[in-house]
């Protein structure tokens, strides 16, 4: 079968030192530092054997993720930028939803011809935090796309316990293809369902939210704010076009900061004016850029409110913990989307239109094209590109 | 001032000891075994003073609500209906908005022309209760239109800290009237609110709801559910007009119980079936009939489901606790709508028209029909009936 | 290898119907409907072989539990008396601890000789309510002792996700033999904690808890209300033997409902006394008799209050949701012992020392005479009987 | 009548702009740049009228504060130290207990010769914090000791609703005297109570806390953090005293971190090994030393761990939020405590004997020697410095 893989050569930077951990799997830890010369391209690969908890199934849409473009895009030494849990070469891919074409014999719940999305984090379920209720700290974790194959191909094998089914989305959407794309977009939209509602406990309806930094991760937390009763929801993008697609899926208020600056305010003035004074009752941080938004959500802190930390960043936010305390505000980091019910309830919403994903589609590629999907997402003037098969 | 008086006779009822708080206070505890012959007329009332920390508003608009009629109606013996705290004459009237005309000394957040509507419990804020943040569990509860004066009035003077400004509903519906009317039905919005989200933790984002019993507290009930992104709303209604309203406001899917038994079938059956399986993450009791739909709520609840009762009843329910168990349910019982944010968090879900409770307004009477639009309301063919000034 | 075998005569009652599920599966869910002429005996057994993530252990300690008393004890009829799921012949005792005597080959974090303890539910991991945090609520459990071989034998084969290791009570216990009999007891004290604390969220340190019926579950019940920092800690007990036991384990009042009687009074008195007023902030039902003391912990609700509904009966109970209505009340429903940190917290409260639930053990047996110790629980006069190998 | 008073000159520093609230109040929001030269003496101050909701009491035990000690020292150019709210003269003193002597002619709960205790915080109860449930962050606050006169005195005037009746303390310990003393804690020992359970939610029994920094509020987080079941308490302290009276409240292990850094250890090496490699479910932050407490924290976090922010700093901390994300991890701030019950909470806890806070007091002092107290605190030699009448 075809499949879109990465490939990457194992040099680990001069003062890198690898763990045994990544000595003895062959999984860098810390990607940046260990991969080298990432070459992308859709060639053959042998089909995985069906075990007897698994699921073959043959994709119909998949998402091109940030993630992807650092997988593909290099510093100026030539090692990729994508920070995390790496083992190339590695089919890509791990936002997606595709049919079932074949059940391993010990499946129960999944049928030939199901449509399905599938969680990309294949939890252990067996380690201390899988077994007390947080699949998304497994400790043995394997994430598809990233150290298995994942579904940029035409075929793919996963555990079924990892796959939910989204028959009824074609009725809703009447239109198979559609509804493919939409469970394509489960996957972003259940990390944001899993941060703000299962990790943070969400927000009493009729309280203000702020999103700031609007991919696809963005839009879902503008989507579901507004779903989940969001008295306001305020975004700040810097992209014209990610701007109106934050419109678009639900933002009652889009500011883009670098504007702002121009006019001498700073997110923070618009906020306070927005919320009539009182601050947001939640932040979403989703810019993956702590240092710059968290100091403008601490300024504007309800009482009793909430930062809920998604975007990745590396660096440390100097952050002025009195305004938590005389505010009776609280931080939740989270990761991850399974468990807690997120994406049998992300389901239930875009089958029931409360939210619609598919919006914040604005290119499509066949698989044979995949290669040109992830150079057009390098250069970001997209909300998100779908590979459909 | 005219109001609109409810006079009746301290006779208690033959085998009913009075208690020592009824005889020093003149309040009944049970209404209706000590209030006979309940008579009801608009005639002049002494003005009560401003206190410093008191506010005088000029009632716009006060609806009619189910207590009100129950004072009104009576046994075959003569008693009142209404089974709770209550002390005659008094001018009724407890679902309202207004505009101040007049504010105390020590006031600080309104002026004279703010609009504004309040809670109905005079919660004391000392008592044990009150200061542990139960202020509907308040030991020294006044009832505004129970135990004291009402809104069904040309003016009513109450505590600054019961009022919420609505002044910025005038720009959201472009139209006065319209904002006092809304104004009016935020008491009966935040009983459901209270419930739902403050007591009972809401559900979450996605989770299928059903409404047992739509007068307005059902009503609001379906509103905020579906404003709060529940995947399916189900309500359940005999009335046609009242059904009619049900969609207008929210639900997806209504059912008359008696229509389901003809066919036979129960509430339990479409329940099942609209949830596909899955049962009910927040049954809602709206309905004052607990032994008839706890047992439909029982049978249909979720894993992790919740029920919230809020309809008042006197009976016993045979509950199955073991559905409980097996289900992990949980049963949240509920009163009153103060505290915890529920007023502002309701009038900022109507700022955003996320709820428009004004559509399920029937009738419109002027105060000076008030006596007649309690008499409409026995006839129980509106939504809300409401009086204006 | 020996194990204690219970038999009994598949013959369901005249005009019980078998469903689908029991006559494809040969389990009987309401086994005191099915399953006729109960026998145990201590008999030879063939050794199970250990899958890749199993382990073998050697039960050390093994409680007789009331469930195991009621697969023995038949009515009139000859049928047994347990209501629940099971099918026979299969080896008894869920509630045990045992050493590593083997390990499969993908097991990672135990090896032999590890002491360990384990759930009694063999939840699937993969069924929707496991995948969404509720293993207690899985559709495919198998139980221990109930539907596959249990721990009252020389050996048990069980998969090494259900372990939890116990090394360190041995230090703290200074004595292996008794750290075993620690590790038996923690099924049945995290069946309490699991209630109390992951299922209904616990009460705040200092606040009143009640406990109803001192079986062991009620013991935990005591034991770890005291350990979490209960005001008072109230309990109802019968029998003078376990009355001493309740108070041992820490019950700072404890009261036979029937001495109460005599004296004209009922429990809700002497909890009204107790808590000064203010009623209790959890009511813990271990009685499974609810029919009997729901009443009194309803009366008894303070303000905020929660009732925890463990114990098992099939009886519906006449409540009074108003009283849930006026004082906030809930109630929670619970079942099982997995998930949430359950086995852990629970090691961890016994190695500080917080708990020792090993002082209500009052008769041990070896497996030789394993018989004997169920008949001697018949006659209800122990607080625990313990097997040891 | 005599009381501890302490007075200072207003003189802002040079550079330091008064706000309009500052003007017209006469309180300084940033005490330390406005007041000068402060000095304290007992000296006769007029006794305060009893308003109808007052009562009056006679201060038996008054604690010396932190706080207090920063209104006397000063910087190199005279101005006190103490960051916050304040308005001089004023009689100092807010942990405190006393008899009552006279009540209002409103107060209903309290009488003449009640043994009381009474929050420091003067929450308004009409702002909207205060009626959206957040006492602790009352716009109108008044502070006993710090705005308006305190405890340190003969005669104290307060409003009957922020004072809680000890007299059972007086059962408990056997001696007036003594529950007076427990009485003067129950204010530091309600911050950490509010901190821990009311804001964070608490943590499950068995869990691993820790807590940084020693003083009276670190204390109470230890007594606390023991008493509702903490699997294990670890104290970070460098003063061998406070060392001491860290392990007599129920710390199971201390540390110096000085010492430690001798051993080329830091904190975060100890709590890994004391929580067996699995960090710590709660860490208190009880020093006021964020940059450099929450590093260790952050480094020792379990999964699903909090860590709670009691202790005061004007530092912004650099935190690294990623830990927070890939531990599901949350941070709370937290001051005050005032309502939740905590006040109360914390009596029944005393009155149980779970937790004896007396045990802290190292020195007493008559209130004519009080001068003597504060100047013996500055020393930082004491656990509790108490001033008794």
């Amino acid at each position: 079968m075809k499949g879109l893989v990465l490939e990457a050569d194992w040099k680990p930077r001069e003062g890198y030192t690898l763990t045994e951990f990544e000595r003895v799997t062959g999984k860098a830890v810390t990607g940046s530092s260990v991969w080298k010369n990432p070459r992308l391209r859709l060639r053959d690969v042998p089909e995985a054997p069906v075990g007897p908890r698994d699921v073959r199934l043959r994709p119909r849409a998949c998402g091109i993720c940030g993630s992807d473009v650092h997988f593909y895009e290099t510093d100026p030494d030539g090692y990729m930028l994508y920070p995390g849990l790496t083992k190339f070469p590695v089919i890509i891919g791990h936002e997606f939803s595709g049919e079932i074409v074949e059940v391993g014999k010990e499946v129960r719940d999944l049928r030939v011809g199901d449509m399905v999305t599938a969680e990309e984090m294949i939890w252990c379920g067996e380690c201390t935090p899988c077994r007390n209720g947080y699949p998304n700290q497994c400790l043995r974790l394997e994430e598809i796309g990233f150290t298995t194959h994942g579904a940029q191909a035409e075929s793919l094998v996963i555990g079924a316990k990892y796959c939910w089914k989204i028959n009824e989305l074609a009725d809703v959407y009447g239109d198979v293809d559609r509804a493919y794309e939409a469970g394509a977009l489960c996957e972003p939209t259940s990390v944001s369902y899993n941060a703000m509602f299962s990790r943070a406990g969400g927000f009493k309806p009729g309280g203000y939210v702020t999103v700031f930094g609007t991919g696809p991760i963005g839009f879902a937390a503008i989507a579901l704010a507004r779903a989940a009763g969001a008295g306001r929801v305020v975004a700040f993008e810097v992209s014209p076009v990610r701007q109106e697609l934050a419109r678009k899926v639900g933002a009652d208020f889009v500011y883009s900061p670098a504007d702002l600056e121009r006019q001498g305010l700073r997110p923070r003035d618009v906020i306070m004016e927005v919320t009539r004074g009182e601050g947001a009752d939640m932040h979403v941080e989703a810019a993956g850029a702590p240092p710059r938004t968290i100091p403008e959500m601490e300024e504007t802190l309800a009482v009793g409110g909430k930062i809920v930390m998604i975007g990745r960043a590396s660096d440390r936010v100097p952050m002025y913990l009195e305004h938590f305390q005389t505010h009776a505000g609280q931080v939740f980091g989270a990761q991850g989307h399974s468990g807690y019910g997120n994406f049998p309830s992300v389901i239930r919403l875009m089958a029931a239109r409360r939210i619609d994903m598919t919006q914040i589609i604005t290119s499509r590629f066949p698989l044979d094209r995949a290669v040109e999907a992830v150079q057009k997402a390098i250069r970001r003037e997209d909300g998100k590109i779908m590979v459909r098969s």
